[in-house]
């Protein structure tokens, strides 16, 4: 993964090299640090222009514009504008309107302009903590900047520890910026020590006012709040089997004995996952049965009755659909019968008061704790689980084994990378396929495979992990959607953090870094020789898979945009169903968590990165927003559940930069700064430790004062009887209620997507 | 600690070498192990009458004899049956009923009968907890006895490894026991592989049946239990200040708003230690007065009224007693009037159910989860808190301060040791104090001196460590005795451990042991070599801390009978108070704890420790059934809190079993034993995390289900209104309550002793 960057970082460019030069001795001479910016701006416009970041900024820029370009046109609604498009503006019926409301560039004041309360009303409390991730960010690289380039820098080029040979700019020139090249035992470290005391003292203020900020927001948007279902609801599970009457009966008496006052309703779970897939096919069939109809062309109406429509005899399409149409229904009567008498032991218990819901998912309810297990519910909407187990053991070996396959996911990432530092070395390509050599040999070719399959490929794997991490997390026993991003997020960050960031800077197999940490004593010493060496690499990172990814994957699109400039082009029509997207938390937080992680190891050691990253900062600030507000819809509401795990994230952030200081003041012959800097760590810790009981209680559950306000709140409301009916069936599977297969378009909002499957 | 056993290990038994000889060429001539047995009884009776252990065993017989006679003596009574003199039994006035109750040595019958039934009943829940705990050991090494001896031992005896010279008998004789003398690669250690894998499965089968039993019996016992204050209660601290309102006012209006059906009253917490301790004063003034009168005798009823009664002129003893009693009601009068005022933002807050009070300490109250924090309430008997903070950020910081504390005693544990291993050398002792080297030159004392004075001064220390282990659990804002007890059983346990186990095993600086432990993946091997090493000091440790150390210091209660033999010799008295104690099960459990520790470790490596420990089991369970039947008298009740804890060790010695057989197969070039054996403590693991989920949560509050039924019960129950009435009153601080001075024998029973500090 490194190497596909070193070649790059090895070319030298003649044309600037003497003006580079006359500065340098212009400065050396002079001894002064009057040159100093106008040094290093232009050796990083020298830089930015030289290597693959200059393409990758070339790209940046054309994708900026081609969706300035392309966001007006009609045909590209879907994929730029599907929320006004599912809104009905689309009805307009031509691309006109869309240049109204948005016309030229002025996308980015439509995005920067809405506040905070819009985006709340609009996308949701998610999307605002969303937000608040990065504007977090940008506080807190925006100082670090300050620091970084006004103070660390000078300092660090005043130094001479690596005897900067000027015929070897511009790659070294870069390192004359860190702290590599600052003198051994030199008192100017100090400078840099102080610099990390401060710095981390700024990220823990930001960290104590932001969590306040969002915790006492997320109080707010409960009060405003009108009732929503799953605030009443309870998920149990291992309901205990007693003889002589059905789960249902064990249901009933249960809480009608225990919670007489409040308990309302339940409804039982069931395995309706062969159901589900018998109305989807049912469904599909009925859409193209709709689309055959209302396009009335008789052209279309015959078709093959075979295998994809190629084999058979020629048949009346629309006869043969509504006959299977018929018999699927049939079908699904029949499991739906069958289906109803078998009843997993789990169940939604609905109560009367927010507050005894909340009492029933605090107190343990059987006497034995495996047993009627409860959970607060998700709101319908969200509920989601197709690995969902309903005892207890099945559930905890469920986990257990998304442990091990975490751990191994984690090993087999060895697999692309071995890959890709073989795509690095040619010459192992020609011995591995000696057939290629002929094709090997033509040098654009050559510095394409060596240049650009590798981190394509790279890419490529990187992009499933967030899938599978998904996938992983709904397995280990999460109900709801909202549960697995949040859980999937945190699998991917992690992933991100080993796998891009140890495997970088502690090259060598995954063993030699879990032997690493299986050393603590040597890690500060260890991590100080090899971080700061990846700096280079970092920044180009930043700016390749930061600056160019968030705009060509987030805004522009890419691979749809390119789909349906293809469709539009050679003119292909599709019954597929246009869906609004939802945001993807759980692989978006994960990068922003990690450039932040770069940003707060490397602010010491490497300053230049800084801007790199404020200009990531920004440029995501108005593409998320704008993305907000225009593609995807909110899914579910977790009220700000996200914020927890970007605040661990920081706080890992800064003790690992504590322990490379510690390493790089050792290395560096001032023991005194190293030893000083033990404390830091330690006090971080006290403040995180000060910090999850301040606050973190708020995000698991709201406080017994919310609950009962809202509940006799409520019970002024003259609204409330019907929301009660409603709530007594809104847990119950669509697929068991609906006589008629649904097909319409209350099927996308329908209340329920359960798919029980093991 | 090791070396006053060395220089025994080292002595040599010429008369027993002969014939120990003779049987060991006859079993390695005939290549049989018939006579197996017969060596082993030998050198272990050799062994046993020649060493430190000899005597110790003599003490321990004689200490038994002793107490078996003393027993039946009147002045005795106050020591060995406490419990039966305070519930009058001593009324009867002479010897001759205690001899009739327990005649000669029956007393071990008297222990014995009793059944578990009967034990609850006289002394609570802990007491049957606490005999469960020793009946676990029993049953654990019974097994492990079997193995180890009839498995193990033969086979280790059957090895060349140590290449024994029987001139060096019986110290290397006892090492040929051990695992050592297993020859390296040898297919033999298939073998013990064996063992560590059956016995791990037979420790996990009777902690989980264990932990099962005790379960199902506490929420019998709760079923059982009549309705308790502390059942309806909650402490509430961090009450928020309101402008216009006291603290008294704001519990007040925050219950009756939120908990407005089932809110019943609450008594403020006052900060009384200053008028405690006037009270206390008074108390003693008005006893010693009484003591005065009753006796009537005018030759005492003249004293001196100076300093200590020995200067000043002579003086009416009884008026000026009066006079000054008189002084003090007046002073404690005004005291108590002012800090009627002063409120501290704490409260107890009764309930209607306990269900409710459930509820309250479950959820979160406030909005801010570091206001109205919620916990138990103690029962009236069990308040205590010598250190009591009410502010959540103060307790926060006690917390803190006290974990720093903990670290600096182990660290200065490191005095003694380094005191008594000075001792354990003469030369360097000589060194120290030269006007010694006469004295120090008499065998006798020299022998003393090296031999049993550091055992002494280490045990002198270490009886230090559970009271100081107490007061750092009661500085850590623990607000009941029973807590602060079960926190300062941990603390004491993790002490020995540490101290103990590891100070002997990885000899040097705690430093180094620290380093140990920051270098993981040396650990099994450093531990293989250590800990076989020490297998004759620890099982000299069973017999000498273990046996004697429980007859003499808990059944013969040596210092006390000392004490009162002086005072009967010399016809000393005193007006002290008689009171009977309560069991110490912060010293008693680490201590059983950690001889299961040993034993666990050791049973593969050198499974003779069992029968040692059997031995110590056996007499465990007699002596500490009597103490508890006739000495202790239960103060408060946690309904087996402590058993989790025994849980958590018994865990904690399996995984260092397992690390060490890692290490030990390898050292022994079995590699392929040493991969095989890593499943296991990743399996432990997982039964402990499924233990963990299945029966902690009972053991931390009550479910739902007993809360509400117990509650529906106490409905019907007729008696429950004046239980009401008791319940507003009973956590009122009776310093605040009596307008007399107590002096009364209703003080020992007080109902609430708190005396908040700071």
């Amino acid at each position: 993964m490194r190497e596909q960057y070193k070649h790059l970082d090895a070319s030298e460019i003649p044309q600037t090299l003497l003006v580079q030069r006359n500065i340098q001795e212009q400065i050396h001479s002079e001894d002064s640090i009057n040159f100093y910016f106008i040094v290093l701006a232009k050796l990083m416009f020298d830089w930015i222009i030289n290597f693959e970041m200059g393409i990758n900024v070339a790209l940046c820029l054309l994708f900026l514009v081609l969706y300035s370009i392309l966001k007006r046109k009609q045909i590209y609604a879907n994929i730029y504008l599907p929320r006004l498009v599912s809104e009905g503006i689309s009805q307009l019926g031509d691309g006109y309107s869309f240049e109204r409301i948005l016309p030229y560039v002025n996308w980015v004041k439509g995005a920067w302009h809405p506040s905070e309360e819009e985006l709340l009303a609009n996308s949701g409390f998610d999307a605002v903590v969303f937000m608040r991730i990065i504007t977090f960010g940008l506080r807190v690289f925006g100082v670090a900047a300050i620091i970084g380039i006004c103070v660390l820098l000078p300092f660090n080029y005043m130094g001479n520890q690596l005897n900067i040979d000027f015929t070897d700019l511009p790659n070294k020139s870069l390192e004359s910026f860190s702290i590599s090249n600052v003198d051994d035992g030199s008192n100017r470290l100090w400078v840099h020590f102080c610099a990390v005391y401060v710095f981390s003292a700024v990220v823990c203020y930001y960290l104590y006012s932001e969590y306040d900020y969002i915790s006492c927001k997320r109080i707010g948007y409960f009060y405003s709040s009108k009732p929503q279902p799953h605030q009443f609801t309870v998920l149990v599970r291992s309901i205990p089997k007693s003889s002589g009457s059905s789960f249902s009966e064990s249901v009933e008496s249960f809480f009608t004995e225990y919670y007489s006052s409040t308990y309302l309703s339940h409804s039982m779970v069931r395995r309706t996952s062969k159901l589900k897939g018998l109305i989807n096919n049912a469904d599909k069939l009925h859409r193209r049965l709709f689309h055959l109809k209302s396009k009335n062309d008789t052209q279309q109406r015959f078709g093959r009755a075979g295998f994809m429509g190629l084999f058979g005899g020629r048949v009346d399409l629309l006869d043969s659909y509504e006959k299977k149409l018929e018999d699927m229904e049939d079908n699904v009567r029949t499991v739906r019968s069958t289906i109803a008498g078998k009843e997993v032991p789990a169940a939604f218990v609905s109560f009367k008061s927010r507050f005894s819901a909340s009492i029933a998912t605090h107190i343990q309810q059987g006497v034995k704790p495996t047993e009627w297990i409860t959970e607060p519910a998700p709101d319908p909407q969200d509920v989601y689980w197709p690995f969902f187990s309903a005892s207890f053991f099945k559930k905890w070996m469920c986990n257990l084994a998304v442990i091990v396959a975490c751990v191994l996911i984690t090993i087999l990432f060895l697999i692309p990378v071995i890959i890709v530092q073989g795509l690095t070395h040619l010459e192992q390509l020609e011995i591995w396929f000696p057939f290629l050599k002929g094709i090997l040999s033509i040098k654009i070719i050559g510095q394409v495979i060596t240049g650009y399959l590798p981190s394509l490929i790279l890419e490529m794997f990187l992009s499933f992990v967030p899938p599978v991490m998904v996938v992983l997390s709904s397995i280990q026993g999460y109900i709801a959607l909202s549960q697995i991003e949040k859980s999937a997020c945190i699998k991917v960050l992690w992933f991100f953090v080993w796998n891009i960031f140890f495997a970088n800077v502690l090259s060598g197999s995954a063993l030699y870094r879990v032997e690493v940490f299986l050393e603590p004593k040597r890690i500060p010493e260890i991590l100080a020789v090899a971080v700061p060496g990846q700096a280079s690499f970092f920044i180009a990172y930043v700016v390749t898979s930061g600056w160019t990814k968030t705009v060509s994957k987030e805004l522009f699109q890419l691979k749809s945009a390119v789909w349906i400039s293809l469709k539009s082009i050679f003119c292909w029509s599709s019954d597929e169903e246009f869906e609004v997207p939802s945001f993807p938390y759980h692989s978006e937080i994960p990068r922003i968590l990690f450039f932040g992680l770069l940003g707060v190891t490397y602010f010491f050691l490497a300053p230049l990165i800084l801007p790199f990253l404020l200009g990531y900062y920004c440029l995501g600030y108005i593409i998320y927003r704008n993305q907000l507000l225009n593609v995807y819809a909110p899914k579910f509401e977790t009220a700000g559940k996200f914020w927890p795990v970007v605040y661990d994230s920081t706080i890992f952030s800064l003790i690992l930069m504590h322990v490379i200081a510690i390493g790089i003041f050792g290395l560096k012959k001032v023991p005194l700064a190293s030893s000083l800097t033990i404390p830091l760590p330690i006090l971080t810790l006290i403040f995180n430790s000060y910090c999850r009981r301040r606050f973190l209680p708020m995000f698991k559950s709201y406080p017994a004062e919310c609950l009962i306000k809202k509940d006799l709140h409520d019970q002024r409301d003259p609204t409330i009887a019907s929301f009660y009916d409603k709530l007594a069936t809104i847990y119950q599977d669509p697929a068991m209620n609906s006589v008629r297969c649904s097909g319409n378009s209350e099927r996308i909002n329908s209340p329920l997507l359960h798919s029980v499957e093991n």
